[in-house]
């Protein structure tokens, strides 16, 4: 392992330049002969009854091919978890952007003007913003036929027995902790191209992060609109951010398809930066009562967490990231007793979606706010209860969570170190530190956790995989042609990575749950793996030496030197191999399939199994400092040190650390889609205050390296970690600064003011 | 084999509905951003030096991105067999479709606007137009460093003892034949797009047959660019026509690879029509002196075989006809002693390529012409003769052919039969036949002779195979699918060929040589057979049933019926099979891939090997009137029978013998290619006579299936001699019906009317 020659080195994307020419083909580039162009209508109410749609003025407009409404639609074509979201509202909208009707036009514009045409009857009905008080029997139905606005989801567990373990607490913290609605903030909006064939085989360029399940959601499309037994070919173009919006199929992507079903055209729908903000789907938000206790010693006895979610009007997978908050819950420390209930409820609100951490923020936010207040109240130096409490390498968790390497000691050490580097206590300054445990070998949340490689190698050396796992962003091409090259002997120019079509690439759960380094490299390498004994064992023959003996590098194959039998070091070129074992009697080429899924569970009924093969640990470090005048927060230094198994290439796990830390900033500090009776109020990018460029910091970013037994060459996942306790480290820092505590996100100038304002009235 | 539910149906063309909807994307469609258009200019003479060359002007124009002459050539950048081609030429011209200059430019109309800017000095030369005059001392030299007009090439061979059968021989006839330039009239004209990433690796979508070859050719186009160890993707769009055109690279291609490298942007050269007469490759033209003598009884003594090719001016795969004659010549019918000679001779005419038959339908001509005679000669039967000398299975031909199946036996019966009818001698009325030998098995002229395929399942039952065999029109995407449903008990739908992109399909040598549905076919059934296994030992378990009673039919395994057990009878959709092998713990998907290099071999130093695993043979018989006034010849019925081993899809069979007869008519009766003093002087479809639908005769078919051994389901490659023995069939019959032979191709209304006239003056 000490002698690796491209794994390990800080390679730069092998896209980037592609990028920076403007080549790179995003949705948006996307023109195909005779296509049309595509736009949505959206409700004018956050709940209301349609009584009636007039298109027949946008109908006759020229350049219009296809209006669609509600009744256009087939009964069975519903999205989402819950299957409750048909892509276009028939006689009922539940929320803002609910979808009521749909044009295809020569150009966007016309097809604009069309909109503009169509003419709906509304009858207002009483909204219900507020999850807690939708709950109450007394509030109006979301849905009247779900006879309650309390979704029917499994969330709930219990271990050990908190009840006991609370009466035998020395210390007991409980609080109430709130997150809000935070949105992707993909550069690069969304969209989808759709066009049949004409035997209504389906090929769609969309932008998503899951190409094989969104296949399956566009088959199941197919089947509602009569279409059996069709292909559905998924291409993915380059996307311009996903951050888990792009892990479920939109109402988009099946009025695109709807509408090129009708016109026998390609259809391209694209969202504008307004869209993107309204009709895309944001981070889950959650109301948390938590409830912690220790013993005397700062040992942690239990956990007891309650959770009301909003899940607006639809349900996507928002709605299962309880399943997730469970890991932080069961497994963020040792804690032996662990109860937590979630409760999803439909409001007339937007819906939510899957977004970076995937619910653990959330909860780690409640955690780590909600231990430090309790080893204060202890008595217990604030590292120090961590410390006490951290995971340890065999650790099996509550919820079974099989712990096979852990640095989560040495990230608390490096943090601490870095942190008390100039310990000079100043005014109005505090530190802050949270940790964290994701999964990152794999998540078994569908019932495969599989990604498929195809290998094959030309005449020249070069390599041709076909992956499963889908780059969008994130350098995973990086990772499987670092992983590849190494195995083989190469150079990262010699692979070519093919990903994101279904008709060429094999299946693979999608680009989700920090998984594809860890999956998508374990598959790759498996299938390097098998090229190399092919290669080996046929280089043996023409170098006459056992295969021990030889090693693959730069290009060439050697033999061991082995001076005690007096053999000169023989060596062969690859591509010169390749080509002997191409053009020789019986010839072949090389080629490789695998299939790689990971041996992780499926959580059982009780929620038990060990939900990944490996878990990625980090700690956050921060010193802040409070302006008291104006509640603003300056951060003066952040540490987010990871176990990451091994950087396969350090330069893109640092860009994935510290992109996760600024979007961690965001949900901490200043971001927030701001909702008024169900509309969103501020769609912009001047509204909505996405840390950007000038706000972000210097991060440091100490990579713990513990060689993970599973992961390819030691690697565990790593991309959703940055984003994760970075909310709670700097409430603890705020807190430590200037004695507030600021239990709803984000923590804007205002909330801290007010906090100071009544912490100085109780003095 | 009885049982067979997708092979041997006449299932229609993949992708017809595509074409005919006009959403194939031809070359011509293909429009990349930031695309250039690049035109070349050609030599004003058939032989002159280049004095000067000013571009000054065109550079100067606006819109003008790059302008190339000789000097912008790497040195080394030399195409063709023989390496003596250069893109653009430097110093001299030696033929009318010599390139001096290239532009890149905005647009087509720029680029042509351009060219006309060109000022170029030329000095006249001396041509050398007639190849047997080419060979005399005292002709010009098309290339002084060549020394002579003569090439050095092997094509010689001599199996037993000629001059001593013919001394021996009781009848002998010798003649000499002639055949002319025809071309390949693709309906879709030659084009290329090539375009460079930022790492110098190269794209290049290009009409071409030879993916694989291609990219060889490319990559060493790039290493005399000083471009070492990048990586080069050719992507074949849809063509409208191949026939042996796209069978070498040409100039454009490689014109366009240096103005998208000069430019940094993608440039697209487009031939019209003029230039695709003018600058593409034609069928080798060939002078053939033949003897061939037999004894009292019929049987074939020795066969003596002299040719001058003309070369033109530079060297293409023209060239290397003879080794592909040498098969008819040493081995259409018994016989021992074989003599065969041919010179290739440079000329300032247009150089040849492949085209259909690959030297095949100029050796059968002369063969069967000459055969013809013998037989009046020796007074024998003209079908008698052919049966006492046929090929039977078993035999080794002098070359070392080993004949495994063959039904050309049958294939005579067939003709004669129908032939003879309508038995009723008419004035002017004759009927003729001709026989046909051709590698039907693959053909070994490269290194290998090889196929890759990749197939990979989805949980829906659906294939993706990626193929290295190249679709250009013949229907092998159908031919792949139907392998490979029938093999996994699947409908052509459920099967999805990705072809033609060397990035994605394995190698192959390319479409030549009949060799695709054999090849190509053989690699597909290699891959299903792996899959199948795989689908069989899960079915068997999950059936509780043993592997040899599951039978695939109808996407589904069903058990065999075995009532003596009273079991009953049990099955499982297939689709339902691949998701419980995925989604089951350690859950695989299904992949394979197979590389098929047939078991032929490369011809030794005395062209002596088994070039095929297989032959294809096939008799044409015609009847025709010939009208005295006029010598035009009236087809009056036609029939093609071949043995193919097996009708993989008898409709595109069909399709490929009507297409290959029409083509032999044409080249019977009416193209030419005409050159004067090297110009071609009838670059348009108004005077290049192709045979078209008007003039297409209704032509029987009947196919004879010897169920070759190792074919695919049986089959053999069908793909050229639908035009193989066309003209001497019909040379024979003109002189059946009126007494006069023509020996040159084609034997145009002018040549039937001297050759009268002379008749009867002899008379």
């Amino acid at each position: 392992m000490s002698n690796l020659n491209v794994v390990g080195k800080p390679i730069p994307k092998l896209d980037a330049a592609q990028k920076a020419l403007g080549r790179a083909q995003y949705i948006q580039d996307i023109k195909l002969p005779e296509m049309l162009y595509g736009k949505i209508l959206y409700s004018k109410f956050a709940h209301a009854k349609i009584i009636n749609i007039n298109t027949s003025k946008a109908e006759k407009l020229s350049g219009v091919y296809a209006v669609l409404t509600g009744k256009d639609v087939p009964k069975k074509m519903k999205m989402g978890f819950y299957k409750d979201n048909p892509p276009i509202k028939k006689d009922k909208v539940c929320s803002f952007r609910d979808e009521v009707a749909a044009v295809a036009a020569l150009s966007p514009e016309i097809a604009e003007k069309a909109l503009s045409l169509i003419e709906i009857e509304y009858k207002e009905l009483k909204g219900i913003f507020d999850p807690e008080k939708a709950m109450e029997k007394e509030s109006p139905l979301v849905h009247e036929y779900h006879k309650s606005n309390v979704l029917k989801l499994p969330w709930k567990l219990h271990y050990g027995d908190v009840e006991k373990a609370e009466k035998e607490s020395d210390f007991i913290v409980k609080e109430k902790f709130k997150t809000t609605w935070v949105t992707h903030c993909c550069l690069g909006t969304s969209g989808a191209v759709a066009l049949f064939d004409s035997n209504d085989n389906l090929t769609i360029h969309t932008n998503t992060q899951i190409p094989s399940l969104a296949q399956k959601d566009f088959l199941e499309a197919l089947r509602s609109m009569g279409l059996e037994n069709k292909r559905v070919r998924v291409i993915k173009p380059t996307i311009g951010g996903g951050f888990g919006s792009k892990l479920d199929t939109y109402a988009y992507e099946h009025i695109a398809i709807l509408l090129a079903h009708k016109t026998r055209k390609p259809v391209k729908i694209i969202f504008d930066r307004k869209e993107e903000f309204k009709a895309t789907s944001t981070r889950q938000p959650a109301i948390i009562y938590i409830k912690q206790g220790c013993n005397k010693d700062g040992k942690l006895t239990f956990r007891d967490i309650k959770m009301v979610l909003d899940n607006g009007a639809y349900t996507s997978w928002g709605a299962t990231t309880p399943s997730v908050m469970m890991m932080p819950i069961t497994s963020l420390y040792r804690v032996e007793n662990v109860r937590y209930k979630a409760k999803c409820v439909y409001t007339n609100n937007t819906y939510s979606q899957a977004m970076r951490g995937y619910g653990n923020p959330q909860a780690t936010f409640a955690i780590e706010s909600n231990l430090d207040m309790l080893a204060q109240k202890a008595g217990i130096d604030r590292i120090e209860i961590r410390r006490i409490n951290q995971n340890q390498p065999g650790d099996i968790t509550p919820q079974g969570f099989k712990i096979s390497s852990c640095g989560l000691s040495k990230c608390i050490d490096k943090v601490e170190k870095e942190l008390k580097k100039d310990c000079k206590k100043q005014e109005n300054v505090g530190t802050g530190i949270a940790s964290l445990i994701h999964v990152g070998g794999g998540a078994r949340i569908y019932k495969s956790d599989g990604c498929g490689v195809i290998l094959k190698m030309d005449d020249y050396g070069k390599v041709d995989i076909f992956t499963g796992g889908t780059d969008m962003g994130q350098g995973l091409d990086n990772i499987t042609a670092q992983i590849v090259a190494e195995e083989l002997g190469l150079f990262v120019e010699d692979i070519n990575v093919v990903h994101s079509d279904t008709d060429i690439c094999p299946w693979d759960v999608g680009a989700h749950a920090s998984r594809s380094t860890f999956v998508a490299g374990n598959a790759a390498l498996g299938a390097a793996q098998k090229i190399k004994e092919k290669i080996l064992k046929f280089a043996s023959k023409i170098l006459d030496a056992s295969i021990k003996d030889l090693i693959l590098r730069d290009r060439t194959i050697f033999v061991k030197d082995n001076s005690e039998k007096n053999i000169p070091p023989k060596s062969i070129a690859i591509d010169k191999l390749l080509r002997k074992a191409h053009f020789s009697p019986n010839g072949t080429m090389l080629m490789a399939d695998y299939f790689y899924d990971p041996d992780n569970e499926n959580m059982g009924k009780d929620f038990k199994g060990n939900m990944s093969v490996t878990y990625a640990f980090g700690v956050h470090g921060v010193k802040l400092t409070v302006d008291k005048e104006t509640g603003k927060v300056e951060i003066l230094d952040y540490i987010a040190a990871h176990d990451v198994g091994r950087a396969i290439n350090p330069l893109l796990l640092e860009g994935q650390v510290y992109g996760g830390v600024v979007m961690g900033l965001g949900y901490a500090l200043t971001e927030e889609v701001m909702h008024k009776n169900g509309e969103n109020m501020n769609a912009d990018f001047r509204d909505y205050k996405l840390f950007t460029a000038k706000d972000a910091i210097k991060i440091k970013a100490p990579v713990i390296e513990t060689n993970d037994k599973y992961g390819p060459f030691g690697a565990k996942g790593i991309g959703e970690p940055g984003c994760v306790p970075t909310a709670p480290a700097i409430a603890n820092a705020i807190y430590d600064a200037v004695g507030v505590r600021i239990k709803d996100l984000p923590i804007t100038p205002e909330k801290v003011l007010a906090a100071l304002k009544e912490k100085s009235l109780q003095e």
